[in-house]
Order: C-alpha cells, then sequence, then structure tokens
C-alpha cells in the first residue's frame, strides 16, 4: 500500500510510550508484565491502519493484543485511533514480523492473526509471504503448544498457498471458508481493506491453522 | 442422483466379463493380471456415467483405470461408452467403496480419483463423505506410500470439510484450486456433472491431497 510520508509518526509512537513500545526487544517474556496482567495475548502481523485489531480488543477486553506493522505512516492511523477510543488492551509495535523471536518469548502468545497480508505473487517471492516455512517455524516458536493461526484475504493465490503451506507444516486447517461473508461466522471483525473489497464484492477466504 | 430402474444392466455387465469385473473380491492382489500388464493402476470412487475415466484413460494409455459405482442403472451409461469407444485400460465395478480393503491388496494403487462426490451436507452424515477419516484409512490402505488422492466438486461445504479433514489425517495439499476453470490447469478432463454445473456459472474447486 503506497501511503504519504508522516514525518511526525515518530513523534507520536514516542509521546505515547503505553500505547506504543519503543524497544519491544526489551519486554520480550515480560508482555505480561507491560499488560499489567496475566490475560492471554494475541498478536497481528501486519496491523495496518488498526480497524481489526481495535475491533478484537474491544470485543475480548479479557485478552491482550500486540499489532506489529512495518509501515509508521500505516501504523500512525492505529495510533490514533486507539488514543480516540481510549483502548487500553493492545500495544503497537512499529517492527519486522522476521524479528518475532527478538520481541517474544518461547510459549509467550496464544495466537496469530494474518489479515490480508501481502500476496507477493511471484514466485520468487515466496519466502516473503507470512505463511511460507520460515514465518510459520517463527510463530511455532513464539505461541505456546497448539496455538492456532487465524488467516483471512481476499486473494485466491495466496490462499491456496497458504493452504498447501500449512498441510505441508503438518498444521491441521479448521474453519475454512472459501465465502466468509456468506458464511454462519458471525463475530467477524472486518479491516479497513475487508469492507472496502467486500463491498466491490470480493469473496473473502478465512481458515485457522492449528500446529500440533 | 435419481436414476431410471435399468433392469437390463446387470445382464449387459454380465455380457461384458472383460470390462466389467463380475467377483472383483476375486482380483485382488491380482490386477495386474487382470489388465495384463505391470502399469500403475488408478482409481476413480463414484465413476457415475465414466466420461471422466474413459477421458483419462484415453489420455494416458499406459495407466491402468478402475472405475467402482455403486448404482449399476448408473454404471452400465460407463460400459455402453467403453464398448462404444473401444477402450481396453478400464475395468468397472458395481461395488460399495466400503469394501476397497476386500478389491486390493496393500499398495496395489498408485492414485485415487473423488469427483463431485455426494456431499451428505448434514453432520449427522459425515461418515458418509468420501473424504471422512475412514475412508481415508482404506485408501492409505489400498495405495503404495506418498500417494495422492485427486479431489474436485462444486460444493463448497464439501471442500471446506475435505480440507480440513486432509489436513486432520496429516496428509499434504497440493494443487489447491479454488476456481479450477479459471486456472492453468490445461489437462483436466471434465465429469458429465462438472460440465452441466460450470456452464450454469459454478465455480470448480479442486486439490490433490497427498499421504506421507
Amino acid at each position: 500500500m503506497r501511503q504519504r510520508n508522516k514525518p511526525w509518526a515518530e513523534d507520536m509512537f514516542a509521546k505515547n510510550p503505553n500505547l506504543v513500545t519503543a524497544s519491544p526487544s526489551e519486554c520480550k517474556g515480560k508482555w505480561n508484565e507491560v499488560f499489567g496482567n496475566t490475560n492471554p495475548i494475541h498478536l497481528e502481523v501486519g496491523t495496518g491502519k488498526g480497524q481489526f485489531i481495535i475491533g478484537m480488543a474491544k470485543q475480548n477486553p479479557d485478552i491482550n493484543f500486540v499489532g506489529i506493522e512495518l509501515s509508521a505512516s500505516v501504523m500512525v492511523s492505529a495510533l490514533e485511533k486507539l488514543i480516540e477510543e481510549n483502548i487500553t488492551n493492545v500495544r503497537l509495535l512499529n517492527e519486522n514480523a522476521q524479528d518475532l523471536t527478538e520481541l517474544f518469548n518461547e510459549n509467550e502468545l496464544n495466537q496469530i492473526y494474518l489479515n490480508f497480508s501481502d500476496p507477493w505473487p511471484k514466485n520468487r517471492h515466496e519466502k516473503r509471504r507470512l505463511m511460507y516455512r520460515s514465518f510459520l517455524e517463527l510463530y511455532e516458536t513464539v505461541m505456546k503448544p497448539e496455538c492456532e493461526v487465524h488467516f483471512k484475504t481476499d486473494n485466491q493465490g495466496l490462499f491456496e498457498y497458504a493452504l498447501h503451506s500449512f498441510s505441508n507444516y503438518g498444521m491441521v486447517l479448521h474453519e475454512v471458508s472459501l465465502d466468509l461473508h456468506n458464511s454462519d461466522f458471525e463475530e467477524n471483525i472486518m479491516t479497513e481493506y475487508e469492507e472496502k473489497f467486500s463491498a466491490k464484492g470480493s469473496r473473502i477466504y478465512r481458515c485457522i491453522a492449528q500446529f500440533r
């Protein structure tokens, strides 16, 4: 997604240390202390403008949410929403998903969400897809045993790839939906992208992939 | 599929013992002798009127095909086509898929096709679906190690179920296509049902599930 550069983003992050964790690697193994409770911790990889994670945080006040987003200019929109809605069970990290094991201890997370991830459609970019084997290894490391990755996308090719990659890793697929918005999944929280593209008629695909 | 009763079907089977194997359990472990060669053997479960298996047999003369079909009145149409086209690498069995291990030895088959299988949509009928765990156990028994089940359907619910069941069994998914007729899979042989429903605009789903 091409975004306007927002030079004030970094300043705004620094002014909200209770919402944007500046040195997350120092929190590794101590995220329960950061949140001040022992609630489960769910991670969204690629939080974007934050509509999903904030909707989830409001729907699930007894769960802590961490959103990781590479683009500062995009993440600042999520921060603005957090401030506006006075949300306390979310932390944002302006980091790269490749560094997950520097940010979280083994078994520190309970669930991971991948929403409308970049499809990287060219074969030579396969390793950049967030369901590529090396990313699954990272997720398995930082999550407790038998935990789940919740994935949705409107990109048919990426969903087909993900089904292969998850099953090849030995994960079990649950709640596969090939048309989420015409399914009986009622608690769906939409991302900004999902609202826009489903309104244009795109099918939304979803599945849960569980480690074992 | 509701079919007219065809009382002459049994007679026609009996008159064509080179195409319809009357006592297939006697062939168990000897299918290479039945075909008179050592070519690989592929099985279609639910052959219907035979368009798929006959198309495959013509496309792949070095593979032997066995089609199993419970309904004699449906299978007789496949037999008529076999006779008309003078096909020699197909055998039809008017049998129940639940009896596979009485018909084939361990490791006797090289591939299995499930095409537009009955979806049995009610939860209480899950065990009748041809990708239910007990059927996968039968397929794994009669196939060589690491062999594949090739599955296609227009039924979204059945495909979603199949992805769960295959992955839960530990199988790896390959060539997942969520819109087969708009994919780059060029060697597709259509079933009668597939021709009819894809012409009406139904999406066709396909995947390969490999044992390991």
